[in-house]
């Protein structure tokens, strides 16, 4: 290791490992260090599915190699301190310094609800570090009876990975569904629905008062007077910006997470923030949004990337879109953009289409599914502005099309001549495509019935 | 049935069907009649799945119940003549309907090359009929050698498809590789190891001289002088646009199929082509392309509808980017726009880009398999001209993204920011989209190592 470097990022999740990767592919005559608190590396994402599907915690390792062969230099250690006029940093192991550029991906920290007997033995939060997983996932597999407070993304995917191993779960959730922050209700009620037939009870309205237990938990106790015994609990209610050590050093922190312009620099010129610790805003409103998602974090390590690399990419981050996906009892889910309820509450005048198809044709092949779309556009000029999906596994790449229709300004009307290729085992019918179909039904209430 | 119809779309496949469905979805008040020659329309993509995957040709039919709802009504007849002055049109049957607009959407017939031998008993030309296709359905499964003229998409589906019935096959195709047409050099050879390994011949750089036997096929000798034993012999060499009713008609014919304007309206104001039969220019350069697909026709239909419906969707065809997709032993292939061959063909100075990556997150994820994607830009402005994959199945959608960035002209740079979303189950890793490293080091090539 040198004692300088052109540039160091701190952190090395999705974001930190996409910026020292995409800096070294675009520089490699610029010396990047990457310091990491852990020795492995978690897959963000993949965390739920240690519950079952993944064996062991070293399944699920962000791998080294490719930073390595790069030439990315990677130190375990934990940076405690910045000194922003010298341009130097100080390290938990001791070690000093000398920086270029400082990118910040310090990620993100669970929220901690302020619920009386939260740190109670048996209550687990989702701390993306290899040995609190280890823990949780011995421990998962050895309860019967496990309660998860919050019903998102990990709260979900989380007990759907359970329930393959047949344990008690039950979901707790304040909202009156599953998901109503990342998709419409008719799709949440689908995921609620998947869940309960694989036993999942979920409770949702409901919020938790007191996790009970005297050694370790035993209970948990809603603000209805209701009790469900627990064995273990899960907290995943969503986490926040770390952003203490941006604090330290004196940087401007907003609402959201560390203070950045567009080209994700915070208040001092020679320093990035990046992925969960950084603030972001929407694509369509410009307004602070809470978009903390791993594909983001990519997103936004290249534009730094690009901007330190000084080269004529991209360099400014002009709102996030955030798609989203996930995968219920075999079914895949995604949403790119608002939802209908979203797009509404932010104040746009919206008009949906839907469409219903297979995805193979015809629909008689072998393994052909279900597959639902719903788009939702503005009516105002009819700019697509969200869209929803749930089916087969293609749903992925599918919401990533929709996805890049946004991105692109794309408007109903374009839609409605979208040009695109079909194959018997690999999509809807050409004559029923469902961007398409959907595209038209939205036109055909758009134009109120004139005819 | 009336005798006359605001609108008579001749020919029920994907473009004809399309046709009908669109406008009685977007017009209700105007009558609409299609007329097609077959009592049951077959699903043109999946004829060569008729071979073994498909039971029955009535497993492939294109459901009447969709243009039924909506009030298409249908006449299994055959347009003989066109009086444009009266606008007016005589069916085999001895009917005559009076049109206020007339869709052809005749589509193309087979390709005959002129082979000694090639009207024996045995030999089968793929024609979209359901008799024609229940008899060639009862000769593949009774032969045990078959040999199939042509390597193109039909060709080595069918070819797939047949070794799943232990068939012997052969291919014969006179360019060096089979697809070559559609894809690159890399990606056919990909598709021709995969059909080998499931033992189909594949003799490329062979031309047919003849087609022997006495009464029935027996062989067929190459120009080099060899000779491959057949039970049976398909020939699928490609197909023409079916040009004879508007030739009749004295409508324009261009050399690719009746000429049309970028509405899709041929020599006469009141009638339109869609579909094979009417000719298609390049999306790239608007030079003539014979791009014959189903999702080109469904598209093409689209855009007629606007037209006669009167309406403020889009009205005009801008070129044909053209996307291709197949999957060969469970490996799923796929092409939009140009591949490098063809775009320095045409002149283009490209600059290309590759990715290699899995389509879970982590990869010991089960079910994981390795997707490669390759991006084809135009070194001027970086504007991306085409895209070519391999992987699962969800590289049908994936390919889909791809021929919606090129329609939006979106550049290589647009693309190492493009946002999308991932899933450890239905995506790559954020930190590897595929799409964004091809974009990157297609980027580093065009900076010619600077760095």
């Amino acid at each position: 290791m040198k004692d300088a470097y052109d540039v160091i990022v701190v952190g090395g999740g999705a974001a930190g490992y996409t910026a020292a990767l995409t800096l070294r592919t675009l520089r490699s005559d610029l010396d990047v260090l990457l310091i990491r608190a852990d020795e492995k590396a978690q897959v963000p994402c993949a965390i739920p599915y240690l519950a079952a599907t993944l064996e062991t915690c070293d399944k699920n390792i962000l791998p080294d190699e490719p930073l390595k062969k790069l030439g990315v230099e990677i130190a375990v250690d934990e940076v405690l301190d910045i000194n922003r006029e010298a341009k130097t940093i100080e390290t938990a192991k001791g070690l000093k310094f000398k920086y270029g550029k400082l990118i910040l991906a310090t990620g993100s920290i669970p929220h901690t609800p302020p619920i009386k007997g939260i740190n109670l033995k048996g209550v687990y939060k989702i701390i993306k570090k290899w040995e609190v997983l280890q823990e949780l996932q011995k421990a998962v597999r050895k309860a019967e009876k496990i309660v998860i407070i919050g019903g998102g993304f990990i709260g979900v995917e989380l007990a759907d990975d359970l329930s393959n191993l047949k344990k008690d779960v039950t979901i707790i959730e304040i909202l009156p569904h599953c998901l109503l922050l990342n998709l419409d209700e008719e799709f949440a009620v689908k995921v609620e629905e998947i869940l309960k037939s694989k036993g999942v009870k979920i409770m949702t309205n409901c919020r938790v008062e007191a996790i009970l237990g005297k050694e370790k938990v035993e209970a948990v106790r809603l603000s209805d007077g209701r009790t469900i015994p627990a064995d273990i609990v899960i907290v995943a209610v969503g986490v926040r910006p770390n952003t203490s050590l941006a604090e330290k050093a004196g940087l401007k922190i907003s609402e959201r997470g560390i203070a950045v312009d567009e080209y994700m620099r915070t208040s001092d010129p020679n320093i990035y923030a990046i992925g969960d610790c950084a603030e972001k805003h929407s694509f369509f409103t410009g307004t602070p949004t809470p978009t903390l998602l791993a594909s983001v974090a990519a997103f936004e390590a290249r534009v730094v990337a690009a901007n330190i690399a000084g080269l004529r990419l991209p360099r400014t981050v002009l709102g996030v879109v955030g798609v989203f996906l996930t995968k219920i009892g075999g079914e895949a889910f995604g949403a790119a953009g608002l939802t209908e309820s979203m797009a509404k509450r932010m104040g746009f005048d919206v008009i949906t289409g839907k469409a219903e198809t297979v995805d193979k044709h015809p629909g008689t092949l072998p393994g052909a599914r279900k597959t639902e779309v719903k788009l939702i556009f503005s009516k105002d000029g009819g700019y697509l502005l969200g869209g929803e999906a749930c089916g087969g596994n293609c749903v992925g790449e599918f919401i990533n099309l929709i996805g890049l229709a946004i991105q692109r300004h794309m408007t109903l009307y374009d839609l409605y001549t979208m040009q695109y290729g079909t194959h018997p085992f690999l999509t809807p019918s050409p004559v029923a495509y469902p961007i398409v179909t959907a595209a038209l039904n939205a036109y055909k209430k758009l134009k109120a019935k004139v005819y």
